[in-house]
């Protein structure tokens, strides 16, 4: 059931599909105050906090304080409140304290009127939010305002998954991408030229690794400039997607939120013709700089620019390109033209002086705060279809509506084909559009970790397309780790591997250990008939791909605790390890289950494991997939491919073979494309 | 067996005190390339590597890049390659392919001559070193030098725990502070006032939780100048410390490395008449600027300005101070005058043109590099006793040194006394003088784990007296994490509480959950008389008070990697919880062990577990030790007090009890003070 409450004047943010009459009265169960413009929840000590999509910290978000405000920071660290994207959903699922267990039957009557006190919370509000789920007191949960406006909607059902369907009915069906979007892509913000792209195609294939996409970053454009070619370094780009294409590649350029301000650039004259970029205050276009040096905001929030902009990708989808990834659009501003000069201006009066601590942590202060300034976004303006709103209202929801622009725009230029689209600003409503990657992230430990914790929270909101950097974006990484990760990311419906310029290069073919990276990508071809039809399952049922064990066994005390297993799909539990110079890791199983120890795609053991704690020894090489019990797991036979196996089509077209646990590789329902295929 | 290599010409860092002839020849095992300037070791799949100290990541090194390039950075992430130390000693434990266990008996031959694998190697070079163990390529141990000059001691041994004790005869014995010095400290940057003291102890004694000391940091002294006291916030200084002392509290003020440029300031004054600070390339002071502002810094590689500045401490030993803590002697450099300048000139280029980004970035460089910038390092220079030497070729023994003039100043000043004295940065040598604390960490979960991890380092290096700032420095602390800490910091030599300006306040009788902070305290009290004993056990020894499983259970495969638990002393193993949300976690016995979970002092249980794994249940005020067989735990009875526990010397007129596991309380040899008392 879904409730609907409403506080103040909310400006629309595009989220919600299926309108919901508003109820009179307060949220029940929260105390409410319009002076503090907070909403607060007591919970119970075994209550579990779930949900915010892409945030730092674990699972269970309990005792942190998260804000919704979009930011580029590439430094995703625990104490961290904001990350790129908002995804202002909770879900609360109270533990034996509160009378009642998930998933049992029926069950005592709920608390606070609350359903036996499992519930969702959806706000939906464009501005900046605060939840404070045990921060300041351990046991209370509490929303704090910038502007106290919202649509709330309180969703209560007896399971959490329940609770998930109801919300995607609300926001709509999650963005399904193409097919070949699930294999495995490199990217790496530094190859400059179709030369660099073509020794990657040939050094993966000279190894034999799999894969079925190339991502291009800024550096394929005409000097930063969206919608524009650098002929110097890809000349004949059409001819260069076409022999891409023939090869089984995919190019996939990314966008930036700013237009380059330049004479002559037509995407540039377009929207100053037609104001379509966000202005000042007194109405002319806001100067800000990112990559291209500078550039206008196009007005995403406008329907018309958003038009404008969505048909811009023609440039590339017409020279053959079928897919995109959308960046910096929260939007970061390295810097305003108008805050620039205004800190030179201030400089200044610091030269000739002798500088105090105070003095100079000023003057250095200045400088340093020139970069996504949160003053900022309170100097320019949208026309939000005939409104004026300023910028910092409705901040959240810009990267959302970029994506929208070019969503909208595939579904009417290429109304019979999926587009590859996924972003890295968000909001919940985006996922109807495109997926996410979890943004900048570092060669780091512990960022492998990140990547377990964040996918079950991306996929509650809805944004069932995602996966981390694989290897890590920012700092060097090391074989091990990027092998590691790489059996995490396997399992993620987008797994690419990606990194910075000035980092240590780590396509897989660079390492000693290129044969185990070949396996770990061929297995994750082999398991590719299981992530397609478990992601569309999930996609078309409304229904989550990665999830916690919360979710399923919320009955069992332990489970409800487990942080760094997830299920993945309807039959198998991974486990990865994520800890430097271990040699396998400690996993609970709430129930009897199938330990599949892979190798290779065609090189493991099986081993049946009772319920309960088990250490399993786990080589750098290896791979841990928990088969449950009643299930089974259909994998494409990649030893019998006619060929090599070069991308997804070659693993699709191999035979299926099924490992299974007391179950009939009949049964198990597949979806293959749009539709069901039964085996 | 020690052996040393002497490459090229080192300069003497005063690290050791048992000269040790060199050997003729190259280091044996290792491969030599003098153009490189690095010395390689090929490392087995199963080799463990520990050491370095105070360093990031896990207890085994293998799998990064560590520099020994002491910096102030409150950033302790992964891939930070420098922290404030650099204690230049690994470890190499063999694993079973090298032909040989450790601790086992005999064993075959050594490979490469090197006793069978199992080797210690301690670099001793003032000037910067990497460590590459295993980064760019997994299995090879790299060090590369700046400069190819140092001493290089090889010990072989046949057990780790051996070769600490070559290491330590080699660079002379652990520092022991006074007994107080174990007990509970409450430090924040941002007590400003007597009465702000006067609130926590009085806080502290209303909460009825035991504790020792107050520290005093930067404010309490006038215009952050060292050996002062503000006279208006700390009116009659001395009376106040006797007032303290009276209270049983012991004030232990932060001393820094700058001393402020001002006219009439004696500290100053002496130092220039006597030219006892670093000078530039002209033969002028170096003018830097740390929290007085403008500043010179002491020379403290030359003996006299050493010796000089050791006796200012008695400024505050004669008001009653029995304790310090050395800081920003890395060194930290806000800035030099010299380089603000140059920026601020070059800043003025900027002014009036459009940016372009590269132009833009260079801009921001220009002046995000002014701190600690490591070129600041080249252009000033030691009178090393009679020597000019420029300060990057001796830079990592700066701190040392200025510990070192303190140390030394204390055994002359008072002979009779042990003084507290940890440091900031440092190397191995100053182990002799002081301890250290872990610097600026962060209230983040994953420093827990590092608070772990860095132990075994520090005390094989010979910094037995050490802990980390317990809750958190910088960042904002929970309620959650500073308990899970706290019951990490109880069995760590230097406990302490401490945290920056600006972040949220940690005393613990700020919390809701203030009894369990008391009864984790007061548990610190009760094991008083065991961590007392076997500190004293590991200094006279030449021993580690905190170990890792690998130096007692080398042959056992599971217990060589386990990265989370430490011994503590001969009896114990403790496993602390450092997850956020979790009621327990896994703990590996590598044998037989008797599980005592305590609530408080006086209220645990006992169970005897099996070797092998283990979940362990542990709610936030539950603390696990793990009793080795054949071991007993002395406890003090804080039950049988005479009155209340306020500190130390409570605790220890209490009588004893014992926690065994079969074992004889007479068994357990108890050190008291400096001698052994037989109970």
């Amino acid at each position: 059931m879904i409730r609907k409450y409403t506080i103040g004047n909310p400006i629309p943010t595009g989220s919600v599909v299926t309108p919901v009459k508003a109820e009179e009265g307060l949220l029940p169960g929260w105390a409410f105050d319009s002076e503090g413009k907070t909403l607060s929840y007591s919970m119970r000590e075994d209550d579990l906090v779930y949900g915010l999509g892409e945030t730092v910290r674990g699972m269970n978000k309990r005792g942190w304080i998260y804000t919704s405000n979009n930011a580029d920071d590439p430094f995703h660290l625990e104490d961290k409140r904001s990350l790129y994207a908002s995804q202002n959903f909770i879900m609360l699922i109270p533990g034996k304290l509160s009378g009642r267990q998930i998933g049992g039957e029926g069950g005592e009557a709920g608390r606070d009127g609350l359903s036996g006190g499992l519930f969702g919370l959806y706000v939906d509000t464009p501005g900046v939010i605060h939840f404070d789920i045990g921060f300041t007191d351990l046991d209370t949960l509490t929303i704090r305002f910038e502007d106290f406006d919202a649509d709330i909607y309180l969703i209560t059902e007896d399971t959490p998954r329940k609770i998930v369907k109801e919300l995607r009915a609300l926001t709509g069906r999650s963005y399904i991408p193409p097919k070949w979007a699930f294999g495995f892509g490199q990217s790496r913000w530094g190859y400059k030229s179709a030369d660099d792209i073509r020794e990657v195609v040939d050094s993966y294939r000279r190894e034999d690794i799999p894969f079925d996409s190339v991502y291009l970053d800024i550096d394929y454009m005409e000097r930063f400039k969206d919608f524009t070619v650098n002929k110097e370094n890809f000349p004949a780009f059409e001819d260069f997607v076409t022999e891409m294409k023939e090869e089984g590649v995919h190019l996939v350029p990314i966008i930036d939120a700013g237009v380059k301000i330049e004479e002559g650039y037509s995407v540039y004259e377009e929207g100053v013709r037609n104001k379509y970029f966000v202005t000042k205050e007194d109405g002319s276009e806001l100067v800000g700089a990112v990559w291209p040096g500078r550039v206008h905001f196009p007005d995403f929030l406008n329907s018309k620019a958003r038009k404008w902009f969505g048909r811009c990708y023609s440039f590339l989808l017409d020279k053959g390109i079928d897919g995109f990834w959308n960046d910096m659009n929260e939007p970061a501003i390295f810097y305003t033209e108008d805050r620039l000069n205004s800190v030179l201006e201030q400089v200044d009066q610091f030269k000739g002086r002798d500088l105090g601590v105070m003095e100079f942590w000023q003057f250095r202060g200045l400088v340093t705060s020139l970069e996504n300034n949160r003053d900022d976004y309170k100097t320019f303006y949208h026309d939000y279809d005939g409104t004026r709103v300023r910028h910092d209202k409705v901040h959240n929801i810009y990267g959302f509506q970029m994506t929208r622009a070019a969503g909208e725009a595939f579904e009417e230029l290429c109304p019979d084909k999926r587009i590859l689209m996924f972003s890295r600003s968000s909001y919940i409503g985006m996922h109807r559009y495109g997926g996410v990657w979890t943004g900048d992230n570092k060669s780091w430990w512990s960022h492998i970790k990140l990547n377990i914790q964040q996918m079950p929270g991306l996929n509650m909101c809805g944004f069932l397309y995602s996966g981390a950097d694989t290897g890590g974006f920012g700092a060097d990484t090391t074989e091990d780790l990027l092998m590691r990760w790489t059996a995490v990311s396997i399992f993620t419906p987008l797994f690419r591997n990606h990194s910075a310029l000035g980092t240590r290069s780590q396509e897989f073919y660079r390492f000693p250990k290129v044969k185990q990276f070949r396996d770990l990508v061929r297995l994750r071809y082999a398991l590719l008939p299981y992530i397609y039809s478990e992601f569309m399952k999930a996609a078309l049922g409304d229904d989550m791909y990665a999830l916690p064990l919360a979710f399923v066994y919320g009955d069992d005390e332990r489970a409800r605790r487990v942080e760094d297993q997830l299920l993945i799909g309807e039959s198998i539990m991974i486990a990865p390890v994520y800890e430097q110079n271990a040699l396998g890791r400690y996993v609970y199983l709430p129930e009897e289950m199938k330990l599949i120890r892979f190798r290779t795609d065609s090189d493991y053991d099986e081993e049946i494991l009772p319920a309960g704690d088990h250490y399993i020894p786990l080589k750098l090489n290896e791979v841990a997939v928990f088969l449950r019990k009643g299930h089974c797991l259909p994998l494409a036979d990649l030893s019998a491919a006619a060929g090599p196996v070069k991308g997804m089509e070659d693993a699709f077209s191999c035979p299926l073979k099924f490992i299974t646990f007391e179950a009939d590789p009949e049964d198990y329902v597949r979806y293959d494309d749009d539709g069901i295929t039964r085996i």
